[in-house]
């Protein structure tokens, strides 16, 4: 039996509310000059002081040494094994802008891009063009219909767009066209499995002709594609744990990732602040709520340790608040690793922090990288950490007699 | 997916270089005057200079209370588990002597032994006779065809020598003939699958005919034969990870596992100063280094505590030169313990120090057991330290979107 599996036999409602709120990015790595990383650095007094009466961890989203991708990592905190169950980029961008994938839909991503007269790309992302131009240019490509597939095209923001194809028996496993690099060529969409070809003839079909388009559009006269995929199959959440899950969160992205795992997405404004009001008023509604903190991993992905350590700080300000919900349960960690010194996601495993009256407290007195690393939790993979989350909510069922 | 297909999927050239250096048997027990281990006696400045700034952990090489041998204790360094990829004594003995085999040669380790008027054994390695001995013997023996198998016969030290069985449609599921005890009388080789029966032939009669020409040898009158096996398929470990491997080892057992997982074995002298120099010289040709020292597994299996204690001061003596090599990232580590106070290989996990400018430090201020204990790659399987190596190396992209 796998896990999900087993909490799917021993999940049974409970009065207690879960609530996960994801720092995105929170794990980091030391300045070079105090030797203390972001979480370290930060004024975090009531983290801190929940961390006393909580217990802490380390976890790995996807595996040791590997850097997880958003998706990965939040299918791995909502309790799927990201190995197991994998979401394309394309996908990715769709639910990221609310558009609902049909059953055999591939959805790519797409880049406005600039090419010169000799048809190599000169800018992978056409000058970051605007929301407004990026819709217009979407409107003048958007449903095209090649060989009975139906193309549409949808913005996302600055350069970025989406593009579903839409017909019956196409497959998604084909290459990229996008080179990812600049002074070369954009590249053909191959099929890597026979079943693939027709899929690679409508995209480059697509490419050919949305290039004709926009060959006046310059710096947007061109486009890329990559990450064509299909919606992965994934065991609704709120079947598994036998909760009512609610979503809480500024950008798409992670909306449409809670959507995927079955979660009811609460309407919410731009800010944190924002984001902790629509949780106390639909308080009331829902078992389960996941919160996600987006500026942490901007400011890390910037390379601004300062700013990812005033975020953090913020977040701290804004705790007392939930914890007067008096939630059961409340789990504080991160999606994966953002420091500020690599400016990108990367591998290194994040803190974790659980509270609960039923938690049996460790040593920890701060909630920082090196203190979780002697946490109760140990270092342990993400996926466990819905199962623990369910258990200190007095969630689970005991297994066998 | 599997660990070893991930990393082929995300490993990703990269300019900077990766050195594993293996000191065999590194892992201790206390000195039961001192309560020390050989490593926590040592006087080790540069190994706990870099302790300070790198990250540490211990690793099990095949699982919880499992002592490794050399071969599975290597294999799982080089990221290959060790339950899923084994190697038998036949082949490792084979790679040992850098007898190359062909795909399908079954190997076997051989003894030259006593037998008495009735059949018994009476000494299952002939008195120990010598390596010029052995060598004669062996001549005597090779090159037998059996049902048109032919027999390879070589020395290795000793009364040990190897023996390939190359022909068609062979296959290794056989028993032993060298019955592990005196007394007796050696066993006949018997099939375990109806595909291994040509085998089982072919080495009873080379067994028969061997006695019947050694008659006149006593005391190496017969042969006993053990751990039939064929060449592991094991993927490449430059395909996996893309990297320019190389080795550097002093004893041959070690370059020939390094050549099975398709390393490139540097020409070096027979001492530790020898496999630095050979580093050093060939720094620029490659992306990874495995280095091994032997000596310290030879003291522990001698149960001489002083010297292992000498020989991982000589190891620390010997860093700064490589550290100066500026690597990206240098792991240094065992293939499994080896206690002085046992005399031999243990279970016991083995201490593992990464360095690296993107690890994240821990707290751990010397290289020893009981500090890696609290190290920040926790207690881990030897398998992770490949990945781990490769992610600090900035080799691995990023996984899912």
């Amino acid at each position: 039996m796998d896990s999900l599996e087993l909490m799917k036999v021993l999940s049974q409602p409970s009065p207690g509310k879960i609530i996960l709120l994801v720092l995105d990015g929170l794990g980091g790595l030391p300045h070079p000059e105090t030797g203390k990383t972001e979480l370290e650095t930060a004024r975090t007094p009531n983290l801190d002081g929940l961390v006393a009466k909580g217990v802490c961890g380390l976890a790995e989203l996807v595996g040791p040494g590997i850097t997880p991708g958003s998706g990965a990592g939040h299918l791995a905190l909502f309790g799927y094994d990201p190995l197991t169950f994998t979401i394309g980029r394309g996908v990715l961008e769709a639910v990221g802008i609310d558009l609902k994938l049909e059953p055999g839909d591939i959805a790519a991503r797409g880049n406005f891009a600039t090419i010169d007269q000799s048809g190599l790309v000169t800018d992978r992302r056409a000058g970051r063009i605007s929301n407004e131009k990026c819709a217009t240019l979407c409107r003048l490509i958007d449903g095209m219909v090649i060989n009975k597939v139906k193309a549409l095209v949808r913005p996302v923001r600055e350069h970025r767009f989406v593009v579903v194809f839409r017909g019956s028996g196409l497959s998604a496993g084909v290459t990229d066209s996008d080179p990812q690099q600049t002074g070369v060529a954009s590249k053909v969409v191959n099929a890597l499995q026979p079943k693939a070809a027709s899929l690679a003839g409508v995209a480059n079909e697509f490419i050919a002709r949305a290039q004709q388009t926009l060959a006046e559009q310059h710096p947007a006269n061109t486009v890329l594609l990559r990450g064509f995929s299909q919606r992965p199959e994934l065991p609704a959440m709120g079947e598994i744990y036998k909760l009512k899950l609610a979503a809480i969160a500024v950008y798409p992205m992670y909306r449409g990732l809670a959507r995927l795992v079955g979660m009811e997405i609460l309407k919410t404004g731009n800010s944190l602040e924002d984001e902790f009001a629509t949780l106390k008023q639909n308080y009331g509604g829902y078992d389960f709520f996941f919160l996600h903190v987006k500026w942490s991993d901007s400011a890390g992905e910037d390379g601004d340790f300062e700013r990812k350590v005033r975020v953090i700080e913020e977040f701290d300000r804004a705790l007392p608040g939930v914890m007067e919900l008096g939630p059961e349960v409340m789990v504080i960690t991160g999606d994966h690793s953002t420091p500020a010194v690599l400016k990108s996601h990367s591998w290194h495993p994040v803190p974790v922090l659980l509270c609960s009256r039923w938690c049996r407290p460790d040593g920890v007195r701060q909630f920082s990288e090196s203190a979780c690393l002697g946490g109760g939790l140990g270092h342990f993979p993400a996926t466990r950490i819905m199962p623990l989350a369910m258990a200190h909510a007095l969630k689970l069922a005991k297994f066998g007699a």
